[in-house]
């Protein structure tokens, strides 16, 4: 008899990635291509990366063995339009995929990767910024993730954003120059120019010319002048980590005991960031256990199994399946 | 004898003003056009605008009567760039003028459009926001200034956004329903649907739509719910005149006597922001006198005068020409 398979999808902005594991927890075979959020890009272009990593994972084995599927993206509302849905439903035809498939919002996906819990708080902070409640493995109250322009705060974005205003009070006179400083000039102008009116004017247009999101590209210099002691990005960071716990205190459960996952690449990295946010949520609820998310893909298998009819046992698959080692 | 004639260019991103005057401090002629900043606009669109400005106010006028002329802009430097002064020359010969201008930050022109005094601080909210140090008539140290997507803390666009920010927070389910949120909804979605992730996404979809800056376009709106008492636009009011305030204090001077002007659509006109900002003014330098900036076509024209080699008095000029009434 062949055995049961599953599959997890992770469809992010930049990377689409693609999982079949068997009930047992074994990784059999996996797929990465482009990024296939059809928010992000166009849905046919979208979906032809996800087709990509679709068939890559699945190779040589018979499709039709697939029992159960989870698709995590962001806003998976646009999985539910018709025009998405029935291209998102031609590609998966197209490969040879007879089960269902299940669309979780990627929060869900991303508290999955790190907990086997069905309840508890996720805390994102990678170029944006989210926490969300998470009941029953569903999404709950969300707080903040409203994108550069309107929030985010504590994302990669804002720690870049904050870098270049403190950048700009030194060029304006009101502040002495920190490594953080020094280390922004010299991505932005390659020289460590002295005050001036022409300075700070250089510098906001040497921004401009990216969009605005790039500026989370400065997040990694914040991180290392905290690192290293700069007392200017030491107190960007505990300001980052103070708006990130704010959001996660707005959806913490009353479960004193229910898991807190940090994801996104701030929070998941080794990034004095991650260390602040630890260190207050330790101090916030001091019997949450802690975790980090890993991979999404198999978090999304993991998923996928737990759909089945008769599911295998949920804490011992994940253990196997996401979390091995 | 024909009298000498003194010129004043307030150049704008949106409107550009020429008035033409005489050394008793009479108006003769004005002319407005499109804006004319070559920072906002290419050069040659720019000063296309500028001339007809120009044109209009010489009118019938023997333009070498001009014996001194201002131009105020922001970001003059762009005034000194080779191609651009050439450009602006053979403008400024085309339309007849034979006298030297002076190219004056916009910033020093709103000061001198408020008082006659040579020192004292600007402040400004507009669409942007900036705080200024003016001594001599010349711009000394400034805070702010540093457009919407680094600064700009208090200015329209800044208020637009909190009130956004203020709905999301709503719509997210953590605040009840406020009278801003309500004037916001109506203006974004043209109704004021219940909280849900689903109404979060249509506002920040909806806002995505335009260019972030016009969100300044949602100022009116708090000022209008802040004058009907809600509380929600009063502390958006409030943290806006504190970041004010805090710019302000950044470049005041050492003399408690020396002026304060307040320029910009936000503080010029009667809001909650500009009695605010002239309340707490009132308590942080009692000794100051406050003023608003008034025509900054006839304060560039006062200048204009006063750089002449036999300046007329400066304080009665200004009273007539500037001032009057």
């Amino acid at each position: 008899m062949t055995q049961t398979l599953v599959l997890g999808l992770d469809i992010g902005g930049t990377t689409s990635r693609a999982l079949l594991a068997d009930l047992d927890g074994r990784q059999l075979a996996s797929g990465t291509a482009a990024g296939g959020n059809p928010t992000a890009h166009h849905a046919s272009a979208a979906f032809a990366a996800v087709e990509t990593a679709l068939r890559t994972a699945l190779g040589g084995v018979d499709p039709t063995r697939v029992a159960a599927a989870v698709v995590g993206m962001a806003g998976v509302g646009r999985l539910a339009e018709p025009e998405v849905r029935d291209r998102f439903a031609a590609m998966w035809q197209r490969v040879g995929l007879a089960c269902r498939y299940q669309a979780v919002p990627d929060a869900v996906v991303a508290f999955a990767a790190g907990t086997a819990e069905g309840h508890g708080t996720l805390l994102l902070a990678g170029t944006g910024a989210i926490a969300a409640q998470v009941r029953n493995r569903r999404l709950g109250r969300i707080a903040d993730g409203h994108g550069w322009l309107l929030g985010d705060l504590g994302s990669g974005f804002w720690l870049g954003r904050e870098a270049v205003r403190a950048t700009l009070a030194h060029l304006d006179g009101w502040t002495g120059r920190s490594d953080v400083v020094r280390r922004l000039l010299a991505a932005v102008l390659g020289r460590a120019p002295d005050p001036s009116r022409e300075s700070v004017i250089a510098v906001v247009n040497a921004v401009r010319r990216d969009p605005p999101v790039a500026l989370a590209r400065f997040a990694p210099l914040v991180c290392e002048a905290a690192a290293a002691g700069d007392p200017v990005a030491c107190d960007i960071i505990a300001r980052a980590a103070g708006h990130l716990i704010d959001s996660a205190t707005l959806v913490r459960t009353a479960d004193p005991t229910s898991p807190l996952v940090l994801a996104g690449g701030l929070l998941v990295g080794d990034t004095p960031l991650s260390t602040e946010v630890r260190a207050r949520a330790a101090r916030c609820w001091p019997d949450a256990p802690v975790t980090l998310a890993g991979d999404g893909a198999a978090a999304a298998t993991w998923l996928a199994a737990l759909s089945l009819p008769d599911p295998p046992p949920a804490a011992s698959l994940h253990a196997r399946l996401v979390t091995p080692g």
